[in-house]
């Protein structure tokens, strides 16, 4: 059997496919065409590109064995052809061609195809603001352009640049720019955090707050207006609702959409969202013709609605699926609950499933519980604090989604792994709470935060426990002429010391352990709110003051070490 | 309703049920005895105590907030009341009574019990060679014990020290002598591997030569014969199977049986080999008596068979499952799959579930997959290699255990958790190649290890590639001179040099892409060994070489990576 394989698109997907494909049927023929000159390369290590971790730019586009990934490579170590700066043109379903155009010499040409695979992409967002086309304005989504913005970093004329959009590719690109050539940067979003649909508040907090902490400014909830050029013509300003910005560079990385106009040409199923529609297979509405990647809708298996996750990775295991089924095969890609992660200096943000705000947004009765604890044995030298959310469901205790922060980054995501890995199968807070971890002191607690978190939220599912999270805590702080609550820190008094002090007759401390012989010093009918330094003891303490009869009571969750590392200050 | 809880135990499990138990029945009156005189310490830190990591034994017995967990701790904090040296001496079912008698005094005294928590723990096994009482030889069970031999080598009296059995304690306590200390260390293993039983040969032997590299000596598969005292009436030297060693300190650590007589006694359902019989909600065969943690049997959520796991981790999670038990709850303990994780040097080894001969031994038609590979994107400065072992049954393709060897320890043992969650679900080798991972280049590859782990089961499944592990392959090495097999290195030319130069006519190279036009070059009928950097190119070799009719090729899985990991040089 020689059946001719067409593969629109040279980045993730579409080797992977290819490759899959010709080890299954290595006398198959494969032709992979790109519009670029460039193919396969690792477009999410462009920030680490840009920083200069990675030293040259042809180490994205490398094998780990030091082998450049281009048309000689895919041909005498895959047995694939590759036509670069090769449009694909159109597809006539019919005649099952593909009609190309080579783009430096313009010659046409229309090949036959047995199977066609679209691994057509993604295109970035653009901004519909004056100036967005100026020379120093880049979207972060080829090589050249990494290439543009690092040769003008080194060459020393970035004194300031202004990032627009705060999610994970803006982020890195503002550590890029900030930790390893010192520019001055400033991130600006218009909604009212970082990491906006991905992070609950909190934990977006604390991001901001480790970023701030090595000279990233923020503008949150403001908008871009324009982009004006200096006396070269180059981006100089850039104006948003507030003020106006200098910056030698602006990069907008405000996400990207599905490149499925060739798709929707030849009259495939695309979503209103321009997602190219595929079924488990990868198939799409023409079986003849799959999918994947950034250019296609996926399933949340979450949810089981439609989503779109363009990521390297979800193209990376499509691309197998894809190419075992070119070969015959029935693999499947059951879809994706939406795990990330990034790197924030020496910290750590990552997630999987959804926020708090995600879920009730999905309609589910929803809540989120924080739990800060340490990484690891607390009596280990490694240890480190790290903060989890998870999100369940109120009425069945469904674990819907968890966030964290931390500095120990691959712990922080092995949970998150850990918790993905589980998630479709609907597990509940009392499953984390029984979950196995494997357990040494330099690795976990004996009582995984794992554990902690999931007990945490059946505590709170089952009444037991009243937590409120940082940032109702600051709001609770902050009107404390007028609200009569008794903040009550329930550490030792050396600990409590401090706060004691600086607001005296607003802060009281009773240790927890004193707690029940000292209960005459706490009017019954008050409201308290009971704080520690990680959120046990206050739990404890509530559990006490419940007990009593008092009815109006809450702890921290996460405690003083929450509350700092998202950056309120009492 | 005041409800007597009666714990008898105070570390781990005890602990733990009581102060569950207390938070929901606050009212509640809860009794723990412990024979010993310090309760709820961290045994599991004892190494890091040794090792100097830990500076102070009291932090072994602190909670994360630097409070001692002693009896003053627990009446005031969690309102349990603690008798310690006070040993529990028998159970009166009927009475519902527990007799315990004050070591120091005598005084004997029964106390009733409306719900009994036996938490007795374990007891280090002995060794029944001559010499094992003497000074100088100690098990690892207790923080005196720790605080002997710590003293013992601060002043300076330990040159050489010889730990028997090379489970995770002695390996632990190997690193910590030699690590902290430059004690010469010897392990001597009664079988032919370090972590018998846990790890497989290839990865205990990337293990013991990380070891080694760090001056730690082992005999494998010698039996002690006698410890044998010096003029002091210390011991002075270990006489094995094959030679006598001096040490000034033998630590034995050859695993731990559960402390059951007190149930046995009381009559209750115990195990052949002494765990006490419990169900999933922790009850004996006496309905009000609850046991957990070391001296109770639980089920192996894989096999559905008993199985004994004496872990702080699974005594912390059964704990509150007994506390919430008590208070009427109905909360189950699943059993476990059995995960771990060990660090050893800057090198961690961890795993789930059951090792390729544990499956054989089950009774399982199983087969162990192998892949070394980087743990990120292999342009990220921070990438380092991991390896890891599948174990599959072939007719299937369910995932039986996993175990791995890397330098990064926490994204090995997150990878380790993330199988681990699953495990009891029946994934299969394909559904980790499809696993969502979360994905960043400073955190994984697009297409991470555990994905390629999959896969490359799957492949080994599906007869697509036939590999061979490190150990196999240095076998068929050895022999080379007689077993006819070509050993053909698919490599660029300058990453074979060296060994085409050291081996003339006995290491062969052809790039794998240039093997498809230089087939002529290799004999049709002659077995063929492929071998590669990390195993990628020599799949791809061997499927170019089943393709044009070669029949006995296989490629070795982990490549020169592993090879050299595992330590065996060419």
């Amino acid at each position: 059997m020689s059946r001719h394989v067409v593969i629109i698109g040279g980045v993730a997907l579409g080797p992977k496919a290819a490759a899959r494909y010709k080890r299954l049927e290595p006398g198959g023929r494969v032709t992979m065409v790109d519009r670029a000159k460039i193919i396969s390369f690792g477009g999410c290590g462009i920030p680490f590109f840009v920083s200069g971790e990675v030293s040259d730019v042809a180490e994205l586009r490398s094998t780990a064995f030091h082998m450049i990934r281009d048309e000689h490579f895919f041909r005498s170590t895959k047995g694939v052809d590759v036509r670069t700066e090769t449009e694909a043109l159109a597809i006539d379903r019919n005649a099952r061609t593909v009609t190309l155009r080579h783009l430096p010499s313009g010659r046409e040409e229309t090949i036959a195809y047995d199977k066609l695979v679209l691994a057509t992409g993604s295109r970035a967002n653009r901004l519909n603001v004056p100036g967005s086309e100026l020379p120093g304005v880049f979207s972060i989504h080829s090589l050249e352009a990494a290439q543009d913005i690092r040769n003008l970093v080194t060459a020393g004329g970035v004194r300031r640049a202004v990032i627009v959009g705060a999610g994970f590719i803006g982020l890195e690109m503002a550590v890029a720019l900030s930790d390893m050539w010192g520019v001055e940067v400033t991130v600006l979003e218009l909604r009212d955090q970082v990491l906006p649909g991905v992070a609950g508040t909190n934990l977006a907090r604390m991001a901001q707050r480790t970023m701030e902490g090595k000279g990233v400014s923020f503008r949150l909830g403001e908008s871009l207006q324009a982009l004006e050029a200096g006396p070269d013509g180059r981006v100089a300003r850039v104006a948003t609702g507030s003020g106006v910005l200098e910056a030698q560079l602006v990069i907008v990385s405000v996400g990207v959409r599905p490149n499925s106009d060739l798709a929707r040409d030849a009259g495939l199923d695309v979503s209103e969202r321009g997602g190219i529609r595929v079924d488990e297979f990868l198939r799409t509405s023409d079986p003849d013709i799959l999918a994947g990647g950034d250019c296609v809708e996926i399933t949340n298996a979450l949810t089981g609605k439609p989503f779109y996750l363009p990521l390297g990775s979800v193209a990376n295991r499509q691309g197998r699926v894809i190419g075992t089924n070119l070969a015959g095969g029935a693999a499947r890609f059951r879809g994706a609950v939406g795990s990330w992660c990034v790197g924030l200096f020496d910290a750590t943000a990552s997630g999987t499933g959804m926020t708090l705000s995600a879920a009730r947004a999905a309609g589910y009765d929803a809540v989120c519980v924080h739990v800060t604890q340490l990484d690891r044995a607390h009596f280990h030298p490694d240890k480190r604090l790290m903060s989890l959310e998870l999100v369940v469901e109120r009425s069945t205790g469904r674990v819907l989604g968890m966030q964290g922060f931390g500095q120990a980054g691959d712990a922080l995501v092995g949970r998150v792994n850990t918790v993905a890995a589980l998630l479709s199968e609907g597990p509940t807070a009392g499953d984390l709470a029984g979950l196995e971890m494997a357990y040494s002191p330099p690795f976990a607690s004996a009582f995984d935060i794992l554990n902690t978190l999931g007990a945490a939220a059946e505590n709170v599912l089952d009444g037991l426990n009243r937590g409120i999270q940082a940032d109702e805590f600051a709001a609770l702080w902050e009107h404390r002429a007028n609200n009569g609550r008794i903040f009550l820190d329930c550490r030792e008094r050396a600990d409590a010391a401090e706060l004691l002090a600086r607001h005296p007759g607003q802060w009281e401390n009773i240790p927890q352990g004193e707690l029940a012989d000292r209960l005459s010093e706490l009017p019954e009918d008050k409201a308290v709110v009971l704080v520690c330094n990680t959120g046990a003891r206050a739990y404890e303490a509530l559990i006490t003051l419940v007990h009593h009869g008092y009815k109006n009571v809450v702890s921290v969750e996460g405690g003083m070490a929450a509350i700092t590392a998202a950056g309120f200050s009492l």
